[in-house]
């Protein structure tokens, strides 16, 4: 029983913050004449005590006392005796647990937005040295068009701007006080939860006690905000190691983020890279475990919610240690512009353009360009030519309208710098949206 | 391979959205003279015609061509020959689809906040009804404190706030325009993107085209907040049932919301809430299998992410159905005050609050008052008496500090009244909570 | 790096495992001539120490060697010296951790299945006390016909023996040896595959070398015969907290799986079943999170399956608690007969009982019996009564076919025992469902 | 409430099961005299005739009858009046829905079973045709060791017969019959449950009365085994994206599953093997939707399951596609043999070989021979070579025991003959593996 019932191995995590929020309590049950001044700052000493222990290591955690809050208890009435136990006045562990893991969860957000925020500043600055490096757009891993690397790149910079935009939301979500619910209806006591709310750096107390004690649905927006962002870097990793592949070459990774094998002498994997592809299973997992554990459950306070602190500790560590990851690889990365240059000339890439073209210069209904350029592909596959090495005289026996001129936008560089539209690929326009992002991302 | 590759079925939801977004293209075309006034007067009234014929149901669909556009497309080609071909110029499907559907979850987050709207409406009428109506506020499963009624209601109230907020956050979040992103690359046509996002109510273009075109983490934040919120009312529908069942007896469905059974002549089974509160199945599933679906997908498009409308189709029906038919019950129950109060009588309710009062009084250590009531109902359990039965001179034999005051506190109206802290059950407090709740929730 | 990269702190449980593994490997890299016999006998020598060291907690284990592989490898080579390095011979970390794994598995299984045989044995124990114990059978948590508590027990145990099932599948179908794959082509060392999978207990070599490095779907078997397990004790632990409430009564727990409160000193809250309800958040979660990372994973081995380890520990050290637990709690649990025995007297529970007996004493089609009955409740009902309350001429005035007869079916007790179908709640029936599934599920 | 409640858009695709099990309770009923044989006739006649309508599309189906068993018993009491009545006597939906889906998904086992079959045959007969196409094999998407494209996709062929055996054990576990289990207790009509059992080729009747009406976890393992074959394909569909890149061009698919561009006239996409890599995201999210609903539900029958059909007809029908389109597009693509034997030159595939001989004819552990070979692939990158460019010299001025014999090994036919152990590439391997896959899955 002891085995299933005992938290303290996964909520010892929650320490500081349980020590601070005791902390806070105990100063307003002084304000308020729950407690006498003297008691408080015996508590409040014993607290300051504790934290040492626990900070220097030296805190004996107990699996008879079950869980974080009874191990402090147990040890500040060790420490200050009786007094202790009047802690305890107007409130109950299930106030306790939701407002430190608010607070635990408030911390995690902010470190997430500082995580984040330094993986968009590795792209940005790859972006930055890669606005004119050509490399072929894919959609369906076919090739679609010529786009640069750093147009590619900004891409993840938005995404995870985002992400951080649901961590910041779930942050301004969750930053509630369920401290003074007690147990499900509030107390008897004339508490102030508004100056704990204050004192632990809350916008305000929650307007419920019952839904302070029962509301887990910030657990689940930052799992979801979590699992979110994860597969983000899931997307990122899997092009990461298609492009560390021989097939690919567009990029070398650094020694630091490719391992050898234990059978093979040549290899460089990308483990790194395909850890962080992995790491959504766990993300998603603890997401889905949390809302199982949810479903169905009446109200308020009921054991089952106990599982929710090891998902959000087990998310946390994954994806600040992806992200820390993930920075290095993109920072780290060699980009070999000549392979992703070569590749451009590959696929047609351009026909889009010469479509394009037909519809700009010709007049064409963009269908009726369409279905031309379709022939004009068919043709140099056909005689095994890229678009560029098909003659004018070629084209013309395709539709007579082309001319010269149409041969110029074949050219990969001269299509990329022709899509000046707005977010679009043109070196001109990533630059203003590297300034942008710049701006928008990494100040303030 | 048609049957596969074939979203018809699915993505005929989207017609409309994806007129109106083809209409605000075309007239931008023309704005830039990328194409006609004429033509775009052309395309714009057939686009009107399509419209029509869709609404009153001759529209037919053809599953040879695969989706929503092509269907839309050809018919515009039917009705206004080859000019119609001119309104695929600067865009691609993949910018389309991702307009569409952005467009569509718009509508969808403003359904929703409406429907749960009208869910706290009857939940806080009923709230308001009944402020003073006494019942066993449970942890556990277990009796703890009294509660009432009010206060248990407001408690969903503030959980079905935070779900406006996330739908309300995840609008916000999603209402950037990747119109003009085009395949991924933007285009060299001279677009307006700021125009078009205006025309559809976009607050801004989005500022990357091949992010417009590979994002869908709007899409799961969606079936997240879903998620999220079929599970509220998954909470909320098992103590329904429980409610409803013979033991319980707190509450009796109307005849709307009870079936019958098959077998059993007396049976009046809660079928709508069992319902409600499988619902989450439908909808944490659709949030897991879109993130399975985007894991690990290199950008930009891949066909992979076809599979994004039905998840979102299958959320939001079964969401909006859930909704209504909680709205319904909420109104429709009868509240058996009598059981309910007689409950509260059970359990040793008000033990904490005779030992609140020893704190209070008496002066002792909440935990050590703890304690002593451990052992008062240890006795009254003994003597199969509830608390207010027991003597004061019962009561004294365990602790003399106890005086007749003390009985007092053990009236469970009398222990709801004293819970005066904020969000605490005392009618004064709930009261005030109603009406914060009518002005927060209810207007505007 | 070295935080993602290395696995070392969750697969250090593998360690006993590898050592038999690389003992058999050892063994036939000798019986085939591959490596000396002398140099076999170091290595087995040099492993058997590790081994020693391993279980007596002296070993130390490095982070920098990243997983239990090298590091056991490496203190090989320590120990023996260079003769250590061949070992690696024939073989790959690829197919070395896909034959650790399903021989840590296999054990899990057996672990699992006696794990499993030992609750439905505390089942089968209580039910064999109960088979004339009378409670209200529900569907819709609505009371609808009287049951034995055995005959309710009895379903648990069926269903039990179907997860067994999946278990002795799973074990079965995983029972197969990858060693001798190599990294994915096999290798051209003559090694004997036979031989080796024999040693381990294996029924065969597995028949592709690159499915034997890449295959993970006995981990995904595992985890959703695991989840099924979880989650019908999950079904049993919600109907526990059920009738360990005061609104229902019908069991009391034992002290050992009953917990208190910080505040609420009456509070004996059944925090274990509670727990069992809430598990299978984790172990679904494990589950998803495997599939996840398979999703779309290309052959042969990638770095992604390392994820593959902590949900099959965690959901293995998760469900052996709970089944432990569970058995702990079914058997020390006080069935609190008379409570349930009163409650089969209410709700209309032999409504039923008295449409068959129309059926079948007044060859009325079971429909017409069914409406009926429906008015004879309705009667009931208005009236405050039970259904054994009537008086005859009231139900006469219903169907003039009522005779004297027709009472005795309203008798809980007679509705019980008139079920005597195959499989029915008879007590005649339901001991021998308890001899039957004795002999099918606790012998042998 | 008739919108939620109402099933009868899903569970219709049940009705020639229910009609089934219909009409051997019927029969059954007469033989053992509980109804007459001139009603068992009535009924049985008026199934038939029901039956008619519905395979002709006749048979109007009301969503005010809510399920298919109320649609079917009113057009029977439509059709024979009264008499229709009497079938449902001795059994309850609840029975009646259990045994309808365990029949349903006993076919569609069969189904799924046949359709697997049809893919290993379409995997084998590519496999039997290339048994000599050198490949590189890849792990962690590196080229590690030259394979032939026959052993790449028989380790299909052997993962898909572990899905064969899920669906076979599901198959033989849900086909047991719960009909006569009635509402939850059996049935005081003297029924002969093994005669409908045997009627409808159940293997025996269901135990337990109560678990045959609340047990679905035969639909969870249904799932459980769909999601993992699922997630196989989306493995090869994964690889079928990469190999028919440009980049890697190993494949082409045919016309019949490959699809264009709207903007992009020259795009070849693999539309079909990228849905199938989606696909696990729906049929992951069914079983994760199914283990939600069950999780902590009560016994015996509740409502919330009937959300177990949804996700059964979704996963069969996408599984079902999945596999035929999966089949067609392995039997469909062209091999690139020559791209593959030049890929295979790349990525010193063949630096395991030059290890192994060091050991074999050296006499070096493995791991120094490891060691060594390290330092060659990092002269030959270093010259720009391929390994098998390095002369002699060079290898012996890193290792003087290199001999002339050493650089037989470096050919990838060489390498690809050798590894001739159990299960391994070499061709003399590969084409017994043929023959025993065709053995083991294509006869009987």
């Amino acid at each position: 029983m002891q085995a299933i019932n005992a938290s303290i191995d996964v909520d010892k995590r929650l320490a500081a913050v349980d020590i601070t929020a005791s902390d806070a309590h105990a100063r307003m049950l002084a304000a308020t004449k729950i407690i006498s001044q003297a008691d408080c700052d015996a508590i409040c000493n014993g607290l300051a005590t504790i934290r040492d222990e626990i900070d220097s290591g030296k805190f004996q955690f107990s699996h008879e006392l079950e869980d974080i809050h009874l191990n402090i208890e147990a040890r500040l009435a060790d420490l200050i005796g009786e007094v202790g136990g009047r802690l305890h006045t107007a409130r109950s562990r299930n106030d306790q647990i939701a407002t430190d893991l608010r607070l635990w969860l408030r911390g995690a957000c902010d470190g997430l937005d500082a995580a984040i925020a330094d993986l968009q500043a590795a792209l940005i600055s790859q972006a930055e040295a890669h606005t004119e490096t050509l490399m072929p757009g894919m959609t369906h891993l076919q090739i679609a068009q010529p786009i640069s690397f750093a147009h590619h790149l900004l891409a993840y910079v938005e995404a995870l701007g985002r992400d951080r935009g649901r961590f910041t939301d779930c942050r301004t979500r969750l930053n509630e006080s369920p401290l003074g619910s007690a147990a499900l209806a509030g107390t008897s006591f004339p508490i102030d939860r508004a100056m704990t709310a204050k004192a632990l750096g809350f916008d305000r107390p929650m307007a419920n006690a019952m839904d302070g004690v029962s509301a887990r649905d910030f657990v689940v927006e930052y799992l979801a905000a979590g699992a979110m962002c994860a597969t983000h870097l899931s997307r990122l990793a899997e092009e990461i190691v298609l492009w560390a592949s021989t097939q690919f070459g567009f990029i070398k990774l650094s020694d630091a983020f490719a391992t050898g094998s234990s059978i093979m002498p040549q290899k460089r994997n990308p483990d790194a890279a395909e850890l962080i592809r992995a790491k959504p299973g766990q993300i998603i997992a603890g997401l889905v475990g949390m809302l199982v554990v949810l479903k169905g459950l009446p109200m308020a306070y009921s054991k089952d919610m106990q599982e929710d602190k090891a998902p959000v500790f087990t998310a946390t560590d994954q994806l600040m240690l992806s992200l820390a990851v993930m920075a290095g690889m993109v920072r780290d990365m060699t980009v070999e512009a000549d392979s992703m240059a070569a590749a451009t000339k590959q696929g047609y890439a351009t026909a889009t353009d010469l479509a394009d073209w037909l519809v700009r210069e010709g007049g064409l209904p963009f269908r009726q360009a369409h279905h031309i350029i379709g022939q004009v592909v068919a043709l140099a596959d056909k005689q095994n030519k890229s678009l560029a090495e098909l003659t004018l005289a070629e084209l013309q026996s395709i539709h007579a309208g082309f001319s010269k001129q149409a041969l110029q936008v074949l050219d990969p560089a001269a299509s990329l710098a022709s899509k000046t539209s707005l977010g679009g690929t043109a070196p001109s326009q990533v630059k203003k949206a590297v300034a942008a992002a710049k701006k928008r991302f990494l100040t303030g």
